[in-house]
């Protein structure tokens, strides 16, 4: 690695626009979980993929690496220079470039982040449903593959990324995908970039799929004594195939803890959020089967949020739930965890996983997408107590290999970074080769965040 | 390629389902549509993922190509062995393996037809949507990425393939994805995997997504004066987010052949054939907005197919297109053609290529999965007629040009295979050297499907 002189020729195309500025390395250094700081050696600040280009091939000349920064929200470390070498930070490519309202579409930059995009679609009538709670970037979402509590009904950043520009590990700038909505023409190379974290590739230009803001919503909350009755509930309406826009599973302790941040008084049992999207006719029907389906499960305490306050009230306080959970327990810092399982193993996945959390003397209150099999919990940690940190690993391990052994995987939205790389060989085998070496083919130096996903040599 | 010796070694592993026989080598080196025949020099019929790892791994070793064989009902030349070698007929690896209702997933092997699937799954309520026309195997149809009429409603290959196991090049056997419904663990090689029409691995085993079977279903056939009407109509109930199951357009010549087909008396004039799935209530309640659409888009002869009788009728018909549409000039062959646009562009398109096909004085019935912005018309050739075989070349080359120019791709669901593959610079530019570079990667002697997706050395 030649990294003054990298430095060096970034500066002369970027100006002002490369810092080695102890904040600006500092600042891009952090994450949101307890991951040891890793400041990039400078940070670059882009303003075209014509520049994001140029940064990779100089940093490629002299062998230093280039890892991409949105918002710094990703929960496994993803954009941590590890290795030292630039941060790219894309937040000054932020634009909304063409809105295809025809088409339900919209080109972006990947600097966007979720809301701005859904702020500037407003007048549109459609929105962009990845909701991952974060306001991250759309090019972070992306390179994470991240979903959410309404990827139940809309699908996730595979489903919702139609296109991509993409700067490679040698500084070529490629399109994949297309504008129409589906394709055969070879190697789907969009889905392979969605989840590569950075290591593929730069991502310097999605194209998005848009969904009509629906006539009528109806969210709602609902109790349950216990943790099955809540799954099963969820069960019976996909069998039914009643179509729910999020259903989102709390335990007790949640509850508790949305209490403490709210002022709400819900009662200290496992609850379901449930949301439906469509006409007013067709969310009428929905509501009136899922409200059956909740009375034969046990079901009680439940309230519709009618209003569009009370419903925003109801996902703010689901979305708030990681820092309210971190206030819990002051000083703390939070363990995320972030299995999938099929969900004929989900009530099963998330005892077993509570039962562990308390064996192990911890505070982990779950949360969960239950409609795709998907839960978390929030491991508090004293930051001083290397005992508590080493069983809350510990805690985390055992519900990874739960998952792998109930046929889901480690992380269902979160990612790999750097929590979840030694679980890869477990849970791809030699397909985890295979990974490498497409890494190895496509960036051969290794210089595109290197140290992430791929087993490293 | 050692040929004479990687045979005598296959025929140790697999004895009498090793065949050299004329009949059966003709058989596998025969397409659905214009390709020269190419029969491979041997067929080999594993009947396990370890008998296909031996196969490649002879192959392999003595340098001998390896085209996998599903039904042979792929419309580019996919499994036309070009170079030789060995085809490898998986209709053997036939079964279902499990039925995971909960899950609504099922484990197959790669040669059972979805038919038969369809059929084996009767008993649970559930059913597999992905319906290409022909009663094509699950493993061709994943190898292609293939769609259909339902995918508007259901989506494609790539929304309902959930994991694959996939003998590589090297012999090895891999497992990719999982049964949970949603995972951020690293690459996508499910995604890469489909699509890419066997050159990247053999797919052994596929995890499918099931659907419940609608609790009602209703269908419709209408008439428009004009393309414009049908496809403005189509794109007004994608807008209001009504529900589609299928919507299918026939143009007028297309009608008129139905007429010779099946004794119908349709009007020449556009129609589209509509679906609905879901409750009593939500059917009754898309019918009712669709046919205020139609009325106010001058849709006419509108009738519904509301028993069985009459809905199977219908879909028939549809999937009878294509033989009926080569009888309609008999002694002829069919050269189809597949775009893809984006929806705000398909009226265009449609006409574009009807004004083209008129100029090249050929006949030509087009069709449309019109929800998904994608047409085929099948030009109708004289096998003995090379000048017309070249003006339908000249027309095929036209709509392709026309599909990238509007942000489309050359094809909607029917893949390179032989006949697409001069298109790929265009529609890929630089990424078509990332998809080369993942080949030679992974198959570096290029033994799988040689001549076939990426450009050849």
């Amino acid at each position: 690695m030649a990294l003054a002189e990298a430095i060096a020729e970034l500066e002369g195309v970027l100006g002002a626009r490369l810092s080695t500025a102890r904040a600006e390395r500092d600042q891009h250094g952090r994450s949101e979980t307890w991951f040891p700081d890793a400041p990039p050696d400078a940070v670059a600040f882009p303003e075209s993929a014509q520049e994001v280009s140029e940064i990779v091939k100089i940093c490629a000349r002299h062998d230093v690496p280039v890892t991409a920064w949105g918002t710094g929200t990703s929960l496994e470390g993803h954009a941590l220079p590890i290795r030292g070498g630039i941060s790219l930070d894309l937040t000054r490519m932020d634009r909304v470039l063409e809105i295809l309202a025809e088409d339900m579409q919209v080109r972006v930059q990947p600097g966007i982040t979720r809301e701005a995009l859904n702020t500037d679609l407003r007048a549109t009538g459609l929105f962009f449903p990845v909701d991952p709670g974060a306001n991250a970037s759309i090019g972070g979402m992306a390179a994470t593959r991240a979903s959410g509590t309404t990827t139940v009904r809309y699908g996730s950043m595979r489903d919702n990324v139609m296109a991509l520009e993409v700067v490679m590990a040698d500084g070529r700038i490629i399109r994949t995908g297309s504008r129409a909505k589906k394709t055969a023409a070879g190697y789907d190379l969009t889905a392979l970039m969605l989840g590569s974290e950075g290591t593929l590739g730069v991502i310097t230009e999605l194209t998005l799929k848009l969904h009509g803001q629906p006539e009528a919503i109806s969210s709602a909350v609902c109790a349950f004594d216990t943790l099955e009755a809540a799954v099963e509930t969820v069960q019976l309406t996909i069998q039914m195939g009643i179509p729910m826009a999020r259903i989102e599973f709390v335990d007790d302790l949640t509850a508790q803890i949305f209490n403490e941040a709210n002022g709400t008084n819900f009662p200290a049992k496992p609850h379901l959020l449930i949301e439906f999207h469509g006409s007013e006719q067709a969310v009428a029907e929905a509501s009136e089967r899922f409200g059956e389906v909740v009375a034969d499960m046990g079901g009680a305490d439940f309230q519709w949020a009618t209003t569009t306050e009370e419903r925003n009230r109801l996902w703010r306080m689901r979305h708030g739930a990681y820092p309210a959970t971190i206030a819990h327990r002051p000083g703390c810092m939070g363990l995320v965890t972030d299995i999938c399982v099929p969900i004929s193993r989900l009530a099963e996945a998330v005892s077993a996983t509570k039962r562990d959390i308390e064996a192990a003397g911890l505070i982990g209150p779950v949360v969960g997408h239950v409609g795709d099999g998907n839960f978390h919990s929030v491991l508090l940690l004293d930051p001083e107590d290397a005992d508590e940190f080493k069983r809350a690993k510990e805690v985390a391990g055992k519900m990874a290999e739960r998952a792998l052994a109930m046929g889901g995987t480690v992380t269902g939205e979160h990612g790999i970074g750097m929590g979840k790389i030694g679980y890869m060989r477990a849970e791809h085998g030699a397909g985890w080769d295979a990974m490498a070496q497409i890494k190895r083919a496509l960036d051969p130096q290794n210089i595109l965040n290197p140290g992430k996903v791929v087993e490293q040599n």
